[in-house]
């Protein structure tokens, strides 16, 4: 089973694709996509929506995993990462994949054990699970470990 | 000139589409997507960006206009609010239209000539601008109504 991992965020949209195989978790991408700070908003969109449409058809992964939205930042933030955030989930339903959310404490406890762990400990725990030469960047690393967290726990609700 | 109005709701998103002529502005279509009351998110998402896609595939609209978010509501809404509004206004980069932003009080001004007035206000008045047999729907008359707007007072920045 072949699992993407997307942590859309204001300003970078992280992804990370995982494939859950009897012998284990093999890591194949991962990656930030970084629309340039002088985008207007339906340009960001666009570019976060087309680069993950690539992937998806590049990769035919069998489910799309994606972060619930942490609700401690000020209302226009949310607003914006809500509609980055739809144009990401989008791409599932275009390819016929189910959607999986999982809350930053779910992703934290089930990749480093402990619900509280900081960027660094993800990105660490990514590295070491994935058997990958370095840690990945922030934002690619939490797409990762919400693949991960789809592999260890596969849940049954889809988003 | 073609101007594609849209007015993305939580539950309803209303569209229509008139055409700027020398002559007057003339009513060319109207309508509103209602994905069902049970549909998981990405469901939703997709059929107001397939049925978009669509409409702005048949009728090539020059420029796609949409209702600033209105910041009384729930954080929750407005999240939800936000996820649709943005698989709403990515069709339009995909298709290489600029995007216009109108907030409710604009459209009312522009339209009623009083930025507090009614739905049934605003629904009276676009019947008569386009001389339509009856008054559409409420989010319908909106986003006409956004497209009129757009066609009196034709902005500048694009967002």
């Amino acid at each position: 089973m072949i699992i993407l991992g997307i942590d859309p965020g204001t300003r970078v949209t992280g992804y990370g694709i995982v494939e859950k195989t009897p012998g284990g978790i093999l890591h194949l991408e991962h990656g930030e996509i970084r629309p340039s700070r002088g985008s207007v908003l339906s340009e960001s969109l666009r570019m976060v929506f087309e680069t993950l449409l690539e992937i998806v058809d590049r990769r035919k992964p069998d489910v799309l995993v994606i972060e619930t939205i942490f609700y401690g930042k000020n209302v226009k933030s949310l607003i914006r990462q809500g509609h980055l955030r739809g144009a990401a989930m989008l791409t599932a339903p275009l390819r016929g994949l189910p959607v999986y959310e999982y809350s930053p404490l779910e992703v934290k406890q089930a990749v480093v054990g402990y619900g509280r762990a900081e960027k660094r400990q993800i990105q660490h725990m990514v590295k070491a699970l994935l058997n990958l030469p370095s840690p990945p960047p922030a934002d690619a690393s939490d797409a990762l470990a919400m693949a991960i967290c789809h592999a260890h726990t596969m849940k049954k609700e889809t988003a």
